[in-house]
């Protein structure tokens, strides 16, 4: 027998409610009964990402959203500012170059979040910036930006803010339009616990205003496409849309909604902070060294003896016990337990009882039963 | 009570054994469990198109793969030629004027087949054209066109041929390879029985001269990037793939390998002549007049004192039997049965049975119970 825990950034557990609606009949898309359930996650998304903004849905992943987002906003030739922290960020400046958009780069420490300063130094030294592209949450390294603090520096300047936050909104609190996000990006298989190949893009007015200007080629992506449609007597989406995605997400919207939004946020912080006390209760260390807000994904130092793939390994093998290995120069170095969506408690009780077996097989020293200890302690501090 | 028949088409009901797929705890996506399903569904995929050629699979609808291929193969300014008889074939031209790549259209009677004489005819003329768009089976109008004939034409060219056969390949004849055809675009809501979402995309080793040279921007649809990642020594998607429907596209697969791909086809046109009996006997017209192949979609001409949207309606609310309208210019003209995918002859005996009683109540003169004996007989002739 062989039971498997899914405790990955991403794709994430899927909960048993929206799971059943992906086994339902399916429904064709040109008819009342679809209709009524595209509306409703729409105007669902836009509850949960805090906006009034157009909300547009996507048959694609999370990196098709960002595809959405360059290929709309900006026209070749054109300057915009990436915030490259992890593999994420830099993906924007990979779609930037693939679109002949002139990406610079702002390079900061993985391990740290994005200073705002340095963002408004930039957007000085170069008025011509026509956009500046942040991640929420960086999956790859488990930081969290500060989106409100950059929001105010970029809505001061005719640059528009580009947000991923597809480990993000759901999950971590996202105020799209108090903190000024003009396209915020979110994908289903992370914090908004439905299967991958969805990605909603939320856009503000001043975004709309750029995207009207912009002659970058899109079709398939194309937002001015899609909020025309959506304005149709009877809503809809310019190409056939995921039907059964669709759905699943608007079973996981009423799941966030009956839990309440803040409270999903604080089970998050409540879940990261249990997790980072557990980890360090074992001599571990965590990667990141900005920890506010980063409550979606915890990246924790394999010991200096310990190859951290080897951990990622015997978690799978030994326990059935999915987590992630470090990416780009992090391989090996780092493992990274996921708690963004679908968690509780239980889940980490049995990720960090796998993590105190794997590492004590694997040689590290620490004394057994402190991880789990640390975990409940924590835990309970919150009750 | 409300018991409903999808029989438009696409997307078309989903078989139990895939939909029960749909509803499975979620998998990584860079774990060898789900590697040997991506390999199982692109090597099974390689099977049912009947090509030895790359085969790569995007997370979006079909038109994300009708993109892929525009964006790919061409460059902006270069001249094309598309095949535009029907809704479909329009939108490859919709699609490369976004790319800023010079379509010629060759027009001709929706209700009519290709000619491959005019296509060479037009090849001769302008040697400059770098490519032959072509839909394999026309789902706005039922039309199939004769893709061996044109593969031919085009082969002699170094033009290259794309085929959209969105409604085409795991349901009617499709020979990639032998019939010479360059770029196959598949999506997963059609004739593969699988919820909308995925699309695959076959590629020759002509095709992927042109792809190698185009500048046309692309990332996400980037084919190049998707072969790179699939020659990996664990194959995978260079971004986040449809996990669930990928799953489902290989319960699918097997469904179709063990009922046999000439048998496939074979139901499928048994089922198209059974239907067109049925709505002849009842005194209606069909819409193509070239029914050759046309096994995926019966267009039916609405008589002349009925709306044809009427019809739709009182099918759908009277009989949960929901088929398609027509679309642009034949709206309200015809309606659309499909019989794509999942369909037996149980499922036109219902919707042949509601299609008369709607008949009947609409005003249009008939003798009840003909169209439901024509169905029978002429399926029992093939015995």
């Amino acid at each position: 027998m062989r039971k498997v825990y899914l405790m990955t950034p991403g794709p994430t557990p899927i909960p048993p409610e929206v799971l059943l609606t992906q086994a339902e009949p399916m429904v064709h898309h040109r008819t009342p009964q679809y209709t009524a359930i595209f509306v409703d996650v729409v105007e669902g998304l836009k509850r949960i990402f805090l906006t009034g903004n157009d909300v547009i849905t996507l048959a694609a992943s999370g990196t098709g959203g960002m595809e959405a987002a360059v290929a709309n906003c900006f026209s070749p030739g054109e300057r915009v500012l990436v915030c490259a922290g992890g593999k994420f960020g830099e993906r924007f400046g990979e779609i930037c170059k693939a679109y002949s958009i002139q990406a610079e780069f702002y390079q900061y420490d993985w391990d740290r979040a994005a200073d705002p300063a340095e963002i408004k130094k930039r957007l000085t030294a170069d008025p011509g910036i026509k956009g500046v592209f942040l991640t929420h949450s960086e999956t790859s390294t488990g930081v969290v930006n500060d989106v409100q603090a950059v929001g105010k520096v970029v809505a001061e300047t005719p640059a528009i803010l580009v947000v991923d936050s597809i480990s993000g909104a759901g999950a971590l609190e996202m105020r799209t339009d108090d903190w000024l996000v003009d396209v915020l990006v979110a994908g289903s298989q992370k914090a908004l616990m439905t299967p991958p190949g969805l990605a909603a893009v939320a856009v503000s007015p001043k975004a709309w205003e750029l995207i009207e200007q912009s002659t970058s080629p899109r079709y398939y992506f194309d937002l001015m496409r899609a909020r025309k449609k959506y304005a149709d007597k009877s809503p809809q989406t310019p190409f056939t849309p995921a039907i059964s995605l669709v759905k699943g997400m608007l079973a996981a919207i009423k799941l966030i909604e009956a839990e309440g939004l803040e409270r999903v946020w604080e089970r998050h912080r409540r879940m990261a902070l249990s997790t980072r006390a557990a980890v360090r209760a074992m001599g571990l260390e965590l990667y990141a060294r900005d920890l506010e807000r980063a409550y979606a994904v915890t990246a924790v130092k394999a010991p200096a003896s310990i190859d951290g793939a080897e951990i990622v390994r015997v978690l799978n093998r030994k326990h059935g016990v999915i987590v992630a290995g470090g990416q780009g120069d992090l391989k090996g170095k780092i493992f990274r337990i996921g708690h963004v969506g679908y968690y509780d408690i239980h889940d980490l009780l049995v990720a960090i009882g796998a993590l105190e077996m794997t590492l004590a097989e694997l040689g590290h020293t620490f004394e057994r039963g402190t991880g789990v200890a640390a975990l409940e302690r924590t835990y309970m501090e919150f009750g």
